[in-house]
This record gives C-alpha cells, structure tokens and sequence, in this order.
C-alpha cells in the first residue's frame, strides 16, 4: 500500500527531505551561506503548481523536480551566474505519496549535483495543491552581468540550441498517438541549464535571457528593454520537426526550452560558433522596434507578445 | 463591480506588483543584489495558502502581506541578520479581486519600508488556491551568526515579549463573542520582528531562535539542538490574559508571537533588561534533557515536541 505523507507526519517528512541538505544547514532559521569575495548576489524564483505547470500525466515527480531546479539555473545562466543553493517551499494534500516527495528531491538533488548548488532551506506545509516554489541563488563578478537592456543595432541573435522540442514532447506525452521520440520528452522532462555557455558568452554577449517563455517572447523582451528591433531570418527549428505542421508555432512560442537568447556583435560570433556548435545564428538586432519573421521557410510575420502565454486566462 | 486579475490579464497585473519592486531590479531573468564585503548570505523562505496559514475572516490582505515578511524578517532577526530583501511567489485564482493583490504588495511593502529590505523579484502564477511563498535574504558577519546549538548549561533563558498574544488575537477573530481587544488582534495582525533587539543580544547569546512555532517548541528546538534541558520558571503570560483559562496553553503553544527566545550568561542578561525592559527571563538552561515547567501559578508538566503544530495531520 502506498505511505501518504499524512501517515508519515511531519517530523518523519522532514528526516525524509533533510536527507538531500547539506547537514551543516539544517537546524536554525536560517541557513548561512558565503559568497566568493566581491560577487554579486543573484536572485530568482519560480512557482510551480500541479496541472498548471505539471502533471502525473506529463512529469514524473522526479521529472518535476529536475525541471524546478533547471528552470531557476536557467535563469541564472542567462545573467551570467553560478549557482550556490536554492531553497524549496513546498505546499502538499496530506494524501500526497511519501513516495512522490522523495522522487521530487532525488530530480532537485540529481540537478543540483549535476549543475551546482545544494538544497539550503525551505518549508514544509499544508495545501489543497500541490505547490512547488523554488528560490536560487547564484554569483557573478559585478562587470560580468548580462542584462536583457544592452542589444545593439547590428547585433547577431545566437541560441544554445533549438526550439520547440519541449513544447513537441509535451505533445506526445498529452497524446501518445503522435509518437514516442525519446528525444523530445527527453527535452520535456529533464531541460539542461546553459551554465557553461552562460560563463562563456559574458565576455562578448551585449544581451542575454533564457528562452523559458519562448524564443518569440525572448526576442520581443531583448528588444523592447534594448529600445531596438529584430529581424529573425533563421528560425531554430529541432532536425526532426522540419516538415511537422505546428514546428513553427511551438519553435516561436512553446516554451520551456531553456536556452539562452544571446545578442552579441558578429566579430564575437565566429568563434563561439565553433566552441560550441550547437549555437545557431537566428537573426539580427534592426533599428526601430518592430520584431519580424523573415525566414523564407515561413510567410513573413510581425511578433508581438500578445500571442505569449497568459497565466491568468486559459489559452484559447 | 470588483475587478478580478483575470480580466485585467498578466500584462495590467505585472505592472501593479512592479510598482512594488526598485525600478533597477525589474526588467532581467533575476535579481542582482551586493552585499556589504565579508558579510554572510543568510536566506529563509515559508509558504502561506489561503484557509491554512490566512484567510479573509481573520487576516485582510494588507495584514497577510505583512505577516509573511514579518515572518521571514523574524527568522532573519533570530540569526542576527539584517534584511537585503524578499522574493515574493505568488499563486492566485484568476477570480482573485485585483484590490487583494494591491493590499497584498501594500502590506509586504509597508513591513519592508520599516524594517528594512525590499521586493527584489518574484512569480505570478495561476494557481487554484491563493499561496504566498516568500524567501527573504540578510546578511550578517559571519562571526557574530546566533545559532540554536550553543546553549549552555546555567544560561538564563530570556524572550523579547509576552507570548500568546497572537493566538488569543485569533480566537476573538475567529469568534467576535469573545471579546475585540485591538492590542491582541494586532498581535495576530501586525506582528514586529524582532530585528534591533537581534542586532543587540547577537554579542551576548549563546543560542537563539524564533518563537514562530511557539514557546514550547523554541525552547524544545533549543535544548535538542544544545544537547541540554531547562526548567520554564515564569511564563511570559500576556497581562491582560492572566485569569484566562487558555492562558498556559496558548503561551506554550499558541505560536506566531515571533519573538526571540535567547540563551545567554546570567551576568549578561541585567544589562539588557535593562535596556529593552519588554524582555523578561522565562527559565533556566539544565543539565539533562528534560524540558519542564516549573511556574508557581500552573500545575507542573514535562513539555513534549507532540503538542507543536503538526502541519500534514489536522489538529484533533
């Protein structure tokens, strides 16, 4: 039969979650950390809810908590961080599974030691939903930050790679009929944080964010905080989608990718293109403010952040 | 008609927490903050959802926006930190009135502008069930950290204010008929950390904790943690609650006063009565485990962990 966390309690669920923290943070109100000397401290967060943001059907627990931890690195990858811990809340039916909780840590955990950063504190708590909130804390030299506000006209747009592989294997997982590509719900389930890139383009990068929104989003948000326009001539579509109906859409809009978004002077580009060839060149920075599709793959669209998921509306 | 943050949509919403938050944070992936050089990172987070930790019959919006910084500067105040700043997680129904979410901010921003700190980044998502996770940051040097395991044996015991008076806040909340005494109703409302008084005893404790869990646990975390017991000789009973028959149970247990519990040398501790006179010794650091109550006015007990809130079991 299956163990409820109602039936464990609350001191047997704390031994259960304390397994994955550092055992000299555990005990006081609060956990200490220490920064590298003159690093900045950077901050972001995340809230996950069951059937909004996962579900048993599309995310396994331990799916769920590697996406938490990879969606909060991502950020800090786009700023040009290193990850130092995070701290977990976590809201829970007490019909919740003991099992489900500690396969939601090992994702954290298995995350976390693969990328950095050790779990540092959290909450325990009662909730009609399951809830997840994750904080991560990173640091970065002061004059090393990528900020979204530094694109110039002229720039190249460059990703880590492409888009709409998240948003094709969530599709498979709603509906199975559409295929079983390990490796798109691979690229649903378990997304990689680009940390290694993030360090590496913050020499040259003028603008950076990650594509958790979306390669459109980022591109519009790049742009109105740059007060410049883009023209994106190259969408990055994934190999295997090439002649699939909806690769357009979910390549601009499906989300979840977790990618950088990257502007950065063309001399800069050559060289990292070949450090790292899974970067793709997608456009460039244009005067003005408008955001325009101009692959000739594709009928020529202009981008506004209208079509951007709403959270507070279902989606049509 | 009210106006609920479905039909204002994410854009309208995002600029009304923005208003909130320094114009230099809003706008990147995440937050970036400095600390002041050689100062420790101190970091804290809780979880609040609506019907379990708040709701509209006890806590308006204004007051559950600043008991859950309150909370989290507590936390900080315990570990002789000093607030940098929150991140705030909103999740929300989209038929939450647009003026809850505005008292919310008002609220959190209104601890935060007297104690210090500020919103420094967050999430906004749909939730079926109104939960606020915060996670606040401080620093501290790291030598003058106040932890929970270093009581020692013959250490006074101290607290920073009566205890109960939240919990007897509540109770008339929750039924009129019992009375609607501002002072205590405030208590529950509108609790103060502790932070000056954290500043000041951080060169004098010996161990150290919040009491937002109640006395009972406090005192209970800080003996286990200390590897000693204590002997509880003078409840911290509210005056205006001293012929109330709940009076023991809701100093030991009622929890939320967010007060400090303080271990330290008895030749320290006149000094600092002294000067903050709403201190008052409670009991005694004693060899052994045992944690009891030895008050004149109340039948003697043993104090158990089993009593603490247990928050995945409903309370009997």
């Amino acid at each position: 039969m299956t163990q409820m966390i109602a039936q464990l309690g609350e001191p047997g669920l704390l031994q259960l979650v304390q397994r994955f923290c550092p055992a000299e943070i555990v005990g006081d109100d609060a956990a200490v950390l220490s920064l590298i000397p003159a690093q900045s401290l950077v901050v972001t967060t995340d809230v996950l809810v069951d059937r909004v943001h996962f579900s048993d059907r599309t995310t396994p627990p331990h799916s769920v908590g590697w996406r938490a931890i990879a969606a909060n690195l991502s950020d800090l990858a786009a700023m040009g961080a290193m990850p130092i811990g995070v701290t977990v809340g976590l809201g829970l039916p007490g019909e919740t599974p003991v099992d489900w909780v500690e396969a939601l840590y090992q994702g954290m955990w298995d995350c976390l030691r693969q990328y950095g950063g050790a779990i540092v504190g959290g909450d325990l708590v009662r909730s009609p939903v399951r809830t997840v909130s994750i904080t991560a804390f990173g640091q970065v030299e002061p004059d090393k930050v990528m900020r979204r506000s530094g694109a110039q006209v002229g720039d190249l747009i460059v990703v880590t790679g492409a888009h709409g592989r998240s948003r094709a294997g969530l599709a498979q997982l709603l509906n199975p009929k559409l295929g079983d590509d390990r490796d798109l719900i691979q690229a649903h389930q378990y997304p990689v944080p680009q940390l290694a890139i993030g360090q590496r383009i913050r020499d040259f990068a003028t603008a950076c964010m990650d594509s958790s929104d979306g390669l459109a989003d980022a591109v519009l948000q790049l742009c109105q905080q740059s007060q410049v326009g883009a023209q994106i001539t190259q969408l990055p579509i994934p190999a295997r989608l090439t002649d699939h109906p909806q690769v357009k859409d979910w390549t601009l809009y499906g989300g979840e990718d977790f990618e950088l978004v990257v502007c950065l002077a063309a001399d800069a580009a050559s060289g990292l293109m070949r450090e790292f060839p899974q970067m793709q060149i997608v456009g460039r920075i244009t005067a003005g403010t408008s955001v325009e599709l101009h692959d000739h793959r594709f009928a020529p669209e202009i981008l506004s952040r209208d079509r951007s998921f709403q959270h507070f509306t279902p989606p049509s």
